[in-house]
């Protein structure tokens, strides 16, 4: 894997976009008769044309769709000259060659930034970013990045790790005050699978390998960590960990704190690491647990051991219908006390249920003619509101035996909520959407619609009153501001606990004649991050803080706890050599 | 509950022994007939004779048993002057009323140690203990804390928090060369339930409250947390927290730093915890997760939130036996690979298996001709060899259905293995000797047998051969140590992960006639975890550091991840208030 990478500045420069989300051969196109197609054949949706698709839009937004009005992306966008810290520079060059580091104008631009939508994405592609990278550094070891930080430390130079750059917080967003020389390690040549043990079911990976890359591997030789975050393509292992996110089989193979059994991540101070990698221990203080969510403000994390899974004998989509959410949530609320509980459950309402259904195929032949018995059957013989159901989406894994347990609890328990069974394809179909909500997002930019995703995690108590403060909120905030038309919010279900569960909300909104629109949908957003955390909702459940939610870090931690993790980083990094400023430290 | 509580000193100095293990009802005796027999009525073991345990302990240590020879707990145990400062008791007796506080020796010198055998039981019943806690307060809620920490900080006093006192790592034992007065906190007039959520499934107590008045509480409103340390008697939810505790039934509920979602722990620099108590956040760097495993050293925790489940609809023992032990760890390997497993999975060895048979009462009538034929079948018809033969337990929770599914999986699984079903009655007897165990250390000690438990966490691969290689190596230093007869070494598997277990030993020697036998002991365990390490087992897989497993720390951490806990602990509490030197802090 590494060979092939070594002379070229990024892995994935030829196929990645510069700026948006994803691959360069994946994009959603409008043809002449209004239909949209997504291109190339990466993913399912992909290759069709969907009719339902901007009439849908257009109901949703309150707006009438003008393929004609598009804003087109900078093509000269600005790249201020890097701040040269000459002797640092003279002293990488003599430690490194050049294929190590670069300080060409479009590398420099394409690392400055993650994927917020008002915040960075917007600012890249239609303005001006406030930051920018002055080198770019490839390590392709763990000493690499010693010497790398090591020479940053005796030149007072700023180093950012940088993975699969998916960031939504802010977290990769330069910090603009920031006057030393910035450089951003690209950890990406680091994407080797250094060791399996099969024996004892572990994988020790390099920090910038991709979740895609990881799970090819392991499934050839029949494992998986089981790690699926909607990021999974483009993110990285280290960037899972720096975050501190989470998988949509959460229930069957954990959150990426229950994968990762060690972390290796070079400081300013050396290498913090254990010596053993075990799945539990009791070492006093375990230092490996503030890497987590440590979001670049620590060090640079180079290499960790998951926990192994085989792959599951059985694997089985399903659905079930419900008359509306908040039953879907009772459902989810019972379901919850379970010991067994399929890989994934979600529950959508009814806005992003038929938003997948607007994505579907012209209906033809018997397909058509099942689909009509089906929507029949939903609304004329058991009276669903086609405007109010809700659907849960499963993914479940495991034996055989275990999973008809699972079908078993869940369709009955779905039966007592006044659930129906929604067959495989369309549960399949729910986590396709996943897949393709992003590139969604770039397409709609385009036409003057900004869509962002936010999270958060609420107890059990609060899920229906969150989703409906939001969907106020955002109609307040909507008319506060003048916007045109309606805004789109949409929540699901997407992890179950024992007290409560993660909410995932898709926001867009039209900004079409709105002078700084991107400011304003920023602006929306913070207000709607304050009704949900008035509501005893979390700051994140796995997106992070970065810089993005750092106004809301004192009504999530006591001003003790952050004071403990100040006095932990200026022992640790006391020239703020990593001085990415996320979460509780410094200012943005 | 609190208010039976508020004019004793302590809330169980009434119904706990002094310094040995547990219930002052509960003791083990020798009857003239060599017959033992546990008192009181607390335990399923107790109340009637056992005949066997003399005859196995002979053959088992090869020693002969004397019960006229006799170890008595030393009467005057003698008991320093308090180190006395002045001023801050002169400022604790204005903050705060008498029945706050005491000087008394037999409280000071109560407080003033563990349960580890040889460096703390040992010493302070038949010798000496080298440092004495100067005075013990009892706060009654987070605010007298506070007030103690800060008149603590103001007139450089050492506190020390103090639970259930169950420690077997040396964590309470106080730093010798300490020469500011000790504060010893004991926790437990804090034992309120402070509210149960019941729509979010979460309680939120203080943390002097014991695991069994925690789950009496908790039963009687239909719930659990699941958390069955074997010490749940005795030990506090502080503690559990402190040392990063597991319990027996982790499969279903979590290890405690996945039962706990939030703690508050009073710093030197104010109160530690997050503002909300939430199954998951990505919130940075969690100071929280630093907590688990602080073992003192940052603070005292005064209370926390954690999760409730529903008391299971059933609740099933089971018991399979195989030939040998390395067929049970091949059993449990590939069981581990499942999704859905039992509460409880233990394995215990042959040893171990005989030394549960000889606690047994005489059988008598039907009874003992059951237990021929299934002796008969075992040894006759299947072949096994009754000094080979080991056996896996079993506790199965949850709906019937799941509970069905359980059993089909193991039971299926055990045969495969050449595992025959042993019954339920068998499963329960495995556990009731986890309970008795401290009992039977505390009685053998008065007829100078040492006996100590100590566990580790082994990767799949090695659990056969670190198990071969404890007794071997205890074998050798008994030896080398010239101690009479031979050493019981006994393992059981306890806790299963995808990736290892954790196994946990029984040891006992015989040192009657040996000068220093305690030391000898401790150096004996010393060079078993040396060993235990040198094969890649964990410095612990819940007992914690403490003082005892000090030296293995640059094992276990690198020097920047005990840099980077020695730089935060400096930070927070700069004066070292928390002056109990455990782990990674300080020295011994």
């Amino acid at each position: 894997m590494a060979d092939k990478t070594l002379d070229r500045s990024s892995p994935d420069n030829d196929v990645r976009w510069d700026h948006r989300w994803g691959y360069t051969d994946t994009r959603f196109i409008v043809h002449d008769d209004r239909s949209i197609e997504l291109t190339g054949s990466r993913y399912n949706l992909a290759g069709y044309r969907m009719y339902d698709f901007i009439p849908f839009l257009e109901s949703q937004l309150g707006i009438s769709f003008d393929p004609n009005n598009r804003v087109d992306e900078r093509p000269d966008k600005p790249v201020p000259a890097p701040v040269r810290n000459e002797p640092f520079i003279a002293a990488l060059q003599s430690a490194f060659s050049e294929r190590h580091y670069s300080l060409d104008d479009r590398e420099r631009l394409i690392r400055s930034h993650g994927q917020t939508t008002a915040d960075e994405i917007y600012k890249v592609m239609y303005g001006e970013l406030e930051r920018v990278a002055d080198l770019i550094f490839f390590p392709e070891s763990e000493a690499d990045v010693e010497t790398l930080v090591s020479l940053a430390s005796e030149h007072n130079v700023c180093v950012v790790p940088y993975g699969g750059g998916t960031s939504v917080s802010c977290a990769l967003k330069l910090p603009r005050f920031e006057e030393r020389m910035i450089v951003v390690a690209d950890t990406r040549r680091m994407n080797k699978i250094l060791w399996i043990d099969e024996e004892n079911r572990q994988v020790c990976a390099e920090a910038g390998i991709t979740g895609k890359d990881l799970e090819d591997a392991l499934h050839a030789r029949g494992y998986t960590t089981g790690h699926e975050p909607d990021s999974i393509e483009l993110s990285t292992l280290g960037g899972w960990i720096a975050t501190n996110s989470s998988g949509m089989k959460k229930n069957r193979y954990g959150n990426i704190e229950e994968i990762v059994e060690n972390v290796s991540m070079v400081t300013p101070r050396g290498v913090v690491e254990q010596a053993m990698a075990a799945p539990r221990v009791a070492m006093g203080m375990q230092p490996q647990r503030l890497l987590f969510g440590s979001e670049g403000n620590l060090g640079l994390i180079t290499k960790a051991v998951l926990r192994l899974h085989k792959l599951p004998e059985v694997k089985r989509y399903g659905s079930v219908v419900f008359p509306d959410f908040p039953t879907g949530v009772a459902f989810l609320r019972e379901l919850a006390d379970r010991g067994v509980l399929p890989a994934s459950v979600r529950l959508v309402d009814n806005l992003q249920f038929r938003f997948g259904q607007a994505l579907k195929p012209k209906s033809t032949g018997l397909k058509a003619f099942e689909s009509k018995i089906q929507k029949f059957f939903l609304t004329r013989v058991r009276g669903f509101d086609p405007k109010k159901m809700a659907a849960t989406t499963l993914v479940m894994e495991g034996g055989e035996d275990e999973v008809a347990l699972q079908e078993k609890l869940v369709y009955g328990l779905a039966k007592k909520h006044g659930g129906i069974r929604g067959g495989s394809s369309n549960g399949q179909r729910g986590y396709m959407l996943t897949y393709a909500i992003a590139y969604i997002r770039d397409f709609m930019a385009e036409y003057h619609v900004l869509g962002e995703t936010y999270e958060t995690t609420v107890p059990w108590d609060k899920v229906v009153e969150v989703c409906d403060a939001v969907q106020h909120e955002a109609r307040v905030q909507h008319d506060k501001f003048g916007l045109p038309g309606k805004p789109f919010v949409s929540p699901r279900v997407t992890q179950l606990y024992r007290t409560g569960v993660c909410i995932y909300f898709t926001h867009g909104v039209c900004v079409r004649g709105i002078d700084d629109g991107a400011e304003v949908f920023g602006q929306i957003e913070r207000a709607i991050r304050e009704k949900i955390m008035s509501l005893g909702g979390s700051i994140s459940h796995h997106h992070g803080v970065g810089k993005l939610r750092k106004p809301f870090l004192p009504d999530t931690l006591s001003p003790s706890s952050i004071a403990l993790i100040r006095g932990l980083k200026h022992a640790s990094d006391p020239q703020n050599v990593f001085g990415i400023n996320n979460n509780v430290i410094g200012d943005d």
